[in-house]
């Protein structure tokens, strides 16, 4: 079927579309990502043999949890949990099974997994027309570090039902239902409430999670349509870490937006002084000491990067380790090894930038500002 | 005489050039200035009356000072205090004295400071075609808001003298005669050091400044050529505590700036873990405390923005309000009094898209990422 009509585009307009589409390439089979939202249709966004792959939009956040909720909802609210994983999409090409990253391309390590790790046969054969959203959550994967007490390696968490084509969510209770039929493990649900309820729930939920180091809450209107974030001060102060881990490859942004957070965070949930300036030391830590330690791993002639462990299948943990370096990533292998039949690497994405930014400076080399 | 030529340029590259210059007035008086750096010609150059007075170019600052030394020079050093207050340039033209900011306009509270303060008529009837570049500090001035014990209220200290049309600095010894003869102040002067000398002693003088809550220094080669800066721990701190006061106001540049200084000081210093935390805590303290203080300033119905009180004659003093209104700033007074000869102006120039974005948040308003 015609790409175009899938999105609803006429044929002018998806021309125009399509030249901002970037061409890929998997186990031969040609597929084309949108790198940025256009026109509306998503980052992210899919096409492949025919068929349309909407990319995962941007959940929206608010600073202010109990006046953002009360501006952005009217009725009645679910509360899920919000994973701290990477975002994957499963959808049926063809016949065949694939996961896409947030970012459109299809990972060999996550296709593989989700094979292994869930029935989708069944699923898919009643809904072939939608892709299932999930977290990717545990310690032992290529994305993302963050571990949960109740995550031995990996594993996958549903949280969304779509339309492949247009995108369109499924409303919660028929979405929860459905999983439970197919036996697909889906995020922590919270319950649902009346909006006045949920101001008031959604606040200690975010410090019995904040407690408990998980990352937040997504807060969606029934059917689906509307959703809102937010999060807790442990995920912003972990994000700074990770962020000043490697510094010179974030952008300046992610670190300014975590920085609002915890200020309308602090003012929202009125804290006294000393509650504050525990927070402010605390800042002060994600930021300054990950920093000073890639300085002296950098002086002792190591080379800074995101550490991952992730064990599989040996021939789809070869196929990823491809796939990232493809990706132009420059991947350091610690460790590699056999454990059982699958195979264990813990490798580094080597942050070049970083590295070569830190060993100029201190050098001596000079900066203009 | 003919712009171009004073700038070394032909008639071709000055006609290019000359499009990138913004026109303003001054008492009746056109000039132009080039609100960025082009063809080598600095920043807040300015173009008046058939005189060229270049920009004050960027001093170049390292990371690492010790190394930074050695890898800039390699023969004498004089070491001056960097003082925290604004850049000025005082010139001759036509006969007239007029005070440039950074920027390059034509300042009428600093052009009558000057002449105030200053006896520039016998200097100027020497050296009409140079320039006296200095710092204007103390606490009553309208662009910044740093204060020394030993400055009362406002004061200029020169610490370069530069020909007008080439920017060339003179020989520091030089211009320091020239200063004594003339009666004229100067940044502090700590001395000239051979480079294995100055690469002990700057360290140390860093340290006594920063206990005195002192910005930091500016190390030049002998003949004026080359110089270099590079600041103390509080003034990166105080620097951040200003930008968070007034967040959305500020480029992101400048905070990720001084996280780097802090980070790289640390390691040079060889802090031990105890030192690091407070640093660390410290710089949380300078982030997040004025941000927390202006989202509830805001949530108390009130504008943020920086405050400045000012000290001259009444007719300066209305100038210079009449002159930042131009510039478009917001300025708002909090109180207007005679004292003596003197009128006495406290103001804030108002931040309206940090009010205003600080606002929007407060009432629930979502952000996209």
């Amino acid at each position: 079927m015609d790409y175009g009509k899938q999105l609803g585009l006429s044929s002018d307009e998806f021309n125009d579309l399509f030249d901002n589409f970037e061409k890929r390439k998997y186990k031969g089979r040609k597929y084309f990502t949108l790198p940025d939202i256009r026109k509306g249709i998503e980052k992210g966004t899919v096409l492949v043999d025919g068929r349309v792959i909407r990319g995962y939009p941007k959940t929206p956040r608010v600073f202010v949890l109990k006046k953002g909720l009360k501006s952005y909802f009217d009725d009645k609210i679910a509360i899920e949990e919000k994973m701290n994983g990477y975002n994957l999409r499963i959808a049926l090409i063809d016949g065949e099974i694939f996961a896409f990253t947030r970012s459109g391309y299809i990972c060999p390590f996550s296709t593989s997994l989700v094979k292994e790790k869930m029935d989708l046969d069944s699923f898919f054969s009643e809904y072939s027309d939608y892709m299932l959203c999930g977290e990717i959550i545990g310690p032992e994967n290529p994305y993302t570090s963050h571990s949960y007490p109740e995550v031995d390696s990996i594993d996958i968490q549903i949280f969304d039902i779509r339309k492949n084509s247009s995108g369109k969510s499924m409303n919660i209770d028929k979405r929860k239902k459905i999983c439970e039929k197919f036996d697909i493990k889906q995020v922590r649900f919270f319950g649902e409430y009346k909006l006045e309820n949920a101001v008031e729930k959604a606040p200690k939920i975010i410090d019995r999670l904040n407690k408990q180091n998980r990352e937040g809450i997504v807060m969606k209107s029934i059917d689906g349509k509307k959703q809102l974030k937010y999060t807790t001060k442990n995920t912003h102060q972990d994000d700074l870490s990770h962020a000043f881990s490697i510094p010179f490859d974030y952008g300046q942004d992610f670190v300014f937006s975590r920085i609002i957070r915890e200020a309308f965070q602090s003012v929202e949930w009125d804290e006294n002084y000393k509650q504050t300036q525990k927070r402010a030391h605390e800042l002060g830590e994600s930021i300054l000491l990950p920093f000073i330690n890639s300085i002296r791993q950098v002086s002792h002639e190591k080379t800074v990067g995101e550490h991952h462990i992730i064990r599989g299948k040996p021939k789809s943990v070869s196929n990823l380790l491809e796939h990232l370096r493809d990706q132009g990533l420059s991947i350091k292998i610690i460790e590699d090894k056999n454990i059982e039949d699958k195979r264990v690497v813990f490798f580094i994405k080597e942050s070049h930038s970083t590295t070569d930014k830190i060993k100029h400076y201190l050098e001596g080399g000079k900066k203009d500002i």
